[in-house]
């Protein structure tokens, strides 16, 4: 399919054009639809697909790929409405520059430039907006990505939460790469760059809504190190990858099993999980799985390359804890199990509600 | 100078550079900063580009540009918050699609691809987001320009005005056009498409809030059939370029002047205007040069193709009441001047404080 004006889509995903109709009945908009699960997927494929007529088969994928004149670039947007502002470990600054870098990564594309623009409520502190400001830059300087230009809105007190941020990014495809969804089979193996559910703990920790202290910070961070390293060491054996962000792990493989028509079996005790996260998730009756993460990549690879990939990851700075947490399975249930240290399997779900509102 | 990994700033604009440090003073950001005035521009300038490390030569261009292996792109983002959103002529969908078109189009780019994302208030209801989410794809698709993506937020109620939308854009520019802020000169004239300050009144009257009726209507549309006009019948003779929204001509204009250190003298018989909102001006002690416009283009000519320049807006559906509305001086006041018909002149400054907040 092409995009206007003889610009390819250098790749696409099969299955999504023709459920392109408006199938969403729920009467108004609710902040489960924000979170990344399956209100997200229900709005977004059943009301925003169909009516703003995405021209894409992929409208859950992190970025729409263009061909301009033979080069591969990859070209993402997203907003960014935390809260709190500021949380250990990150900011909406940092966060919303390595959230659009990563949904580059992860397309298999070198994050070069970013737009930032910015929704700031009247009265916000010149103190805060200057942090948020500085944390943008520096986060971009960092990664020798460009802050080419953006845009400025005030909305009046009330209207806004403080600051809202939104960044899109253009990247080059890393020809050693080649990610689709159609390119996972039975036998390939997940992994996962690190431990899971930093920073959706974090945040809900940040809001002091709850009774509980724990010494952890938000992964917000580049995960293109982890990419560039598995595109060295095991190329185009790397079959699909996702930034694990809303609706964390467990979403983002029952989208793809779906989207594939095959399962993933996860062995729960090889993903790793800080004991601080393992606790507050008992406490709060939630599962790591469903957890947003910021700075970790989940890879699907093939088998005989996936050692080489996890040794990639590991040898990273910040990759100590990388695994390999599953395997693709050929059972067309499309479905995600996870199996536990005793033997015990449960199905895990897209994440459904909205435990962690406002988490990126 | 040069974007991250290799891709260079195919135009940049000189005297900004040694500007780039804090020089922001007020306490807290106001509505007036959001207004494309004299505060947005001491924001801009002092506060975001120094701290952001915005990376271009001019920070206050519609758009970036690219070179990506030797095709030369645009790429620009902006959010819209009008209010309300909807209004007699278009809405918040339309203005976020055209909005982004024709920052592109008068950087000289061709649209081709957008990406938007939606900041949603919770409760905000089904049937309104539908409404907008038909006219983003409705507008795109009238002008052949793919939705290529994006990504949907939730916050809670209270949090936002219904809904904020971001969209970001991609284009490749039109190789018979260069336009640039250096390429100015004195002599060269100044043409409008079409009547301004329509889209500002139109918001205000949408509002109710001043007791004032007038059979008017927003002039929100795609500027591209203006610019490729243009291109065609004057091609490279068109040396600047901009769509005068937030703050009008008179703030564009005094952009120009201000960075090219020349002056300009403007016609005021010249400019179209309508008499509603020339009457509405009147009553409001507004000047029609500072209200926003959505659907026109203001641009720099050599005087020598500024006749042909103009018969090709006039013909263009839409463009019959295209004017010359000035010409550039060599005065380095860097003013631009108002003559009246009875040969009396005004200083018009950039827009001061914000008599017309969230208009687009």
């Amino acid at each position: 399919m092409r995009v206007a004006d003889g610009l390819p889509l250098a790749q696409t995903e099969p299955g999504h054009e023709a459920r392109a109709r408006v199938r969403f009945q729920d009467p108004r908009i609710e902040m489960a639809h924000g979170a990344g699960g399956t209100a997200s997927r229900r709005l977004i494929e059943g009301l925003v697909v169909p009516l703003a007529g995405v021209s894409t088969h992929a409208p859950l994928a992190d970025a729409a790929y263009l061909d301009i004149a033979g080069t591969a670039l990859a070209f993402t947007a997203d907003s960014f409405v935390v809260r709190p502002l500021r949380f250990n470990g990150g900011s909406i600054g940092e966060l919303a520059v390595y959230g659009t870098m990563n949904d580059l990564a992860v397309s298999g594309a070198r994050p070069m430039a970013l737009l930032t623009t910015l929704v700031i409520e009247a009265g916000l502190s010149t103190q805060v907006l200057e942090a948020e400001l500085r944390a943008l830059g520096e986060a971009a300087a960092r990664h020798g990505v460009a802050i080419v230009g953006g845009d400025t809105k005030v909305v009046e007190r009330g209207k806004a939460d403080g600051l809202y941020i939104t960044t899109a990014g253009i990247g080059r495809l890393d020809s050693r790469l080649t990610v689709a969804a159609s390119r996972v089979q039975a036998g390939d193996r997940v992994l996962v760059s690190g431990p899971i559910g930093d920073h959706g703990i974090t945040i809900l920790l940040a809001r002091g809504d709850i009774d509980l202290r724990a010494d952890l910070q938000s992964d917000t961070r580049s995960v293109w190190p982890f990419v560039e390293a598995m595109a060295e060491a095991a190329g185009s054996a790397v079959h699909w990858m996702r930034d694990p962000t809303r609706g964390g792990v467990a979403t983002a493989l029952n989208e793809l099993v779906r989207d594939r028509g095959l399962s993933i079996a996860l062995d729960e005790d090889a993903v790793p999980v800080r004991d601080e996260v393992r606790g507050a998730c008992e406490l709060l009756g939630l599962d790591p799985l469903h957890i947003a993460n910021e700075g970790q990549v989940l890879a699907v690879v093939a088998a005989a390359a996936a050692d080489a990939a996890l040794a990639a990851m590991q040898a990273v700075p910040g990759g100590e804890q990388a695994a390999i947490i599953g395997q693709v399975r050929e059972e067309r249930l499309r479905t995600v199990t996870v199996v536990s240290a005793y033997g015990g399997t449960r199905i895990i779900d897209m994440l459904v509600g909205d435990p962690l509102p406002r988490i990126c």
